[in-house]
């Protein structure tokens, strides 16, 4: 048995049903107060109360038009939107915790990262250090095609140009304004030393960004960075630059090979590779029984809207699933994106025939991850069996109804973990970086942000 | 004696020492804890206790470096550097109370209008509709020199770029989603209907936004809408797209002049010149005696930095005042910059030797509107006799120190003035713009905004 320390992020999105359509029709549902301070108050609470590390929150910048090809019936699905700007939630969710991280999800393609970076840099002021950046690279059309950025983001760039936005992020984090830069000498009248402010003088190929950082270093200057790329480059990407990525399959076995090759490609960029966090999307259904448990999934399953999955695995897929027969199988479908899907659910189970309208009813509960339903003996099993055979270190949770299925999480996984000694009973010191790492509240010596410390050096 | 309703605002910033740079050495001043959310949560609470009609949160993306060329000065004295994203202040300020407006600055240079319009949204959502937007469209060559804009931005079109971003975003809040598109109908599985949903196909000079706004519709869809632009080209921006505008001079001529000017431009664009409210800048050290108000000048006096202020006036008018004497009347310079800086401060006190030295230490205390320093008694005479005088509806006020200016005026001001029957003495119901203008919680028939809540029909 395992006895490695648990990581547990919620995972939630400023919408509707984030990854669970049509389950907003269920009567114990609050996704649609997605709008109000009051839900987010009321999950951030919950979620400390259960010792989460983090809630993280997911973005898209776009809508789904792929199905039909049409935004109809994701409009009226309300899969994923309206969907809000999740930035606005953090402080008042600070505010109200003491303890749990916030990862946010912005992308390197709509906003400049001079004022990206100030304002992360807030956010990690008026947190005290809680604040982690899920980097994305938008893929969705339907969302670039508003702010006319036209060939400077071609498709094929995207990690480029997200590279030198990290370089262009880490100089004004990491090397703007020294340590001890703030004085606050009332009596020589010196606020700021400015012989510590520097001009990181940026000229990259997609970026100039000549002047200083506007902020003074905040508690963990970088804040913790997510990441979720699977793809070759985005794994690369990852294994440069995350310090937690996040992966999506029902499968074990693919599981524990994106693991392996991220720990390996980041020791490439020589970092310690188990310095590097792996969190699996899955989805809980907990009761006190099997039955319970299983009288849950049932009941939740009934509100899975088809066409409101079919609009995201669309989405996703980027292959128009009105084309096929619900019932068909999908053997046929000879595309990379279908295929790859197609692997891991047939080797999570083997004897399913997967049809549209099975990926439907599996994926209309949380996304693609695994969904775990029982006892919490059975849950706990379930979490130690995926750590042990495929290395991640902990889960990344989805939910069916919310805060419902944080709720029955609370209650009942996290105290079945914190019997099992794999899980903490109370909060680390410090800032996010502290808690989840232990260390200090910065990146680590081996982080390629960490050179950008002291830009006056030569920064390969 | 005036009986018109005064409209209060607080003006702050995320920054130290806002518009009174060294006062941050003052004992009691906390605006060094700028990055902090209490400071905030605090100062909310205590305008709304004092019935504020709003907070005014200004923002500069860029840092003054006209004084001595140099930005040595600016940083040493942190005048309004480091400076941190107001944005990200606004949801835990409005968890912490109910009724208070708060005037979010926001440039159209730094950021999309498809992006920002999804904040604002997400804002006026977040706070059940008290949000406002003051629209800046940022001069600073040091802050937009790091987004690369070049020519796109250039000087003399801004203000044809900012009409343009609002066209967006009037488009993509007014337009995109009809009342009721929402129906969250879960009998028929429907949460919104698609049919009320609309791309708003936009295509112009400077922006191309095809597709639909992202969020359902706000409290207010458009915030309400502040701006402060005094040139000629600004009082025009102003009298086309303001509720509420701000001066900032001494002087309640200019003052004057400039409320006819905009009521005049105003009703030419067809608006009711009423309807657009004018608030004046303004610094207020009360006490209960004017003995007692005149020792907390003195007091407050001896802590401005000639140097910080010579970095905020040198930024303010593009004239670097480090190349005259300090003691030397100000007469013989020849800008229009500081000729109309210096119309205003003669009007106010004809018979002072108008130096540098002067003017740092009357700006120095919240800037370039007037200084009310008395009982209350004294502070609400002047404010009717401005009022009256100038036409103006109410003030903008600064502060020395904070939070204690603003506790002083809430302690000693707002009393007097609600005893006269000039203030209100409890909020109005409703949004924001219900509480302003006590009509709907959208832009009135006569506003151009309105003209594109049904964009089938031809806008002019």
């Amino acid at each position: 048995m395992s006895k490695k320390r648990i990581y547990l992020n919620a995972f939630d999105m400023n919408c509707v049903g984030h990854q669970s359509p049509g389950l907003w029709k269920h009567p114990n549902d609050q996704s649609d107060t997605y709008n109000t301070i009051e839900y987010w108050v009321n999950l951030a609470r919950l979620l400390e109360k259960g010792k989460f590390d983090g809630l993280f929150i997911a973005d898209v910048i776009g809508l789904y038009d792929v199905y039909e090809s049409s935004r109809e019936a994701t409009i009226r699905e309300a899969t994923q939107v309206p969907v809000n700007d999740p930035a606005m939630l953090i402080s008042v969710m600070a505010y109200a915790t003491e303890h749990i991280g916030f990862g946010l999800t912005a992308s390197s393609t709509f906003e400049h990262p001079y004022t990206f970076a100030r304002r992360i840099s807030t956010l990690d002021h008026l947190t005290k250090g809680r604040i982690a950046w899920n980097i994305v690279t938008s893929y969705l059309e339907s969302g670039t095609k508003n702010i006319e950025i036209g060939d400077k983001f071609e498709h094929t760039k995207r990690y480029d140009i997200a590279d030198e936005y990290l370089e262009v992020c880490y100089k004004l984090w990491e090397s703007s304004w020294e340590d001890g830069a703030v004085v606050r000498d009332a009596k020589r009248g010196v606020f700021t030393d400015p012989e510590k402010v520097h001009e990181i003088g940026h000229q990259g190929e997609f970026f100039s960004v000549p002047g200083i950082h506007l902020c003074e270093p905040s508690p963990q200057r970088t804040p913790v960075l997510y990441q979720a790329g699977a793809s070759p480059r985005g794994t690369q990407f990852a294994a440069k630059h995350a310090e937690l990525t996040f992966i999506s399959t029902p499968s074990k076995e693919a599981t524990a090979t994106y693991v392996k090759t991220l720990r390996a490609e980041s020791a490439k960029q020589g970092r310690d590779p188990e310095s590097l966090k792996v969190l699996a999307l899955a989805t809980v259904i907990v009761g006190e029984t099997e039955e319970e448990a299983q009288a849950k999934y049932e009941d939740l399953a009934q509100y899975v809207s088809y066409e409101g999955a079919m609009t995201l695995l669309s989405g996703w897929s980027g292959i128009d699933f009105s084309k096929f027969d619900p019932d068909q199988e999908l053997q046929y479908i000879e595309t990379n994106a279908i295929k790859s899907m197609l692997e891991g659910l047939t080797k999570a189970s083997p004897n399913k025939k997967w049809t549209p309208r099975e990926l439907a009813n599996f994926a209309g509960i949380g996304g693609l991850g695994p969904i775990f339903i029982g006892t919490p003996e059975t849950i706990a099993d379930l979490f130690e069996e995926w750590i042990d055979e495929t290395d991640i270190d902990g889960f990344n949770l989805a939910y069916a109804i919310t805060p419902g299925t944080f709720e029955d999480i609370v209650e009942l996984v996290i105290p079945e973990l914190q019997k099992r000694g794999i899980f903490k009973k109370a909060y680390g010191e410090g800032t996010l970086r502290e808690k989840l790492f232990g260390e200090s509240p910065y990146l680590r010596n081996d982080h390629i942000g960490h050179r950008y410390k002291r830009i006056a050096e030569p920064v390969k």
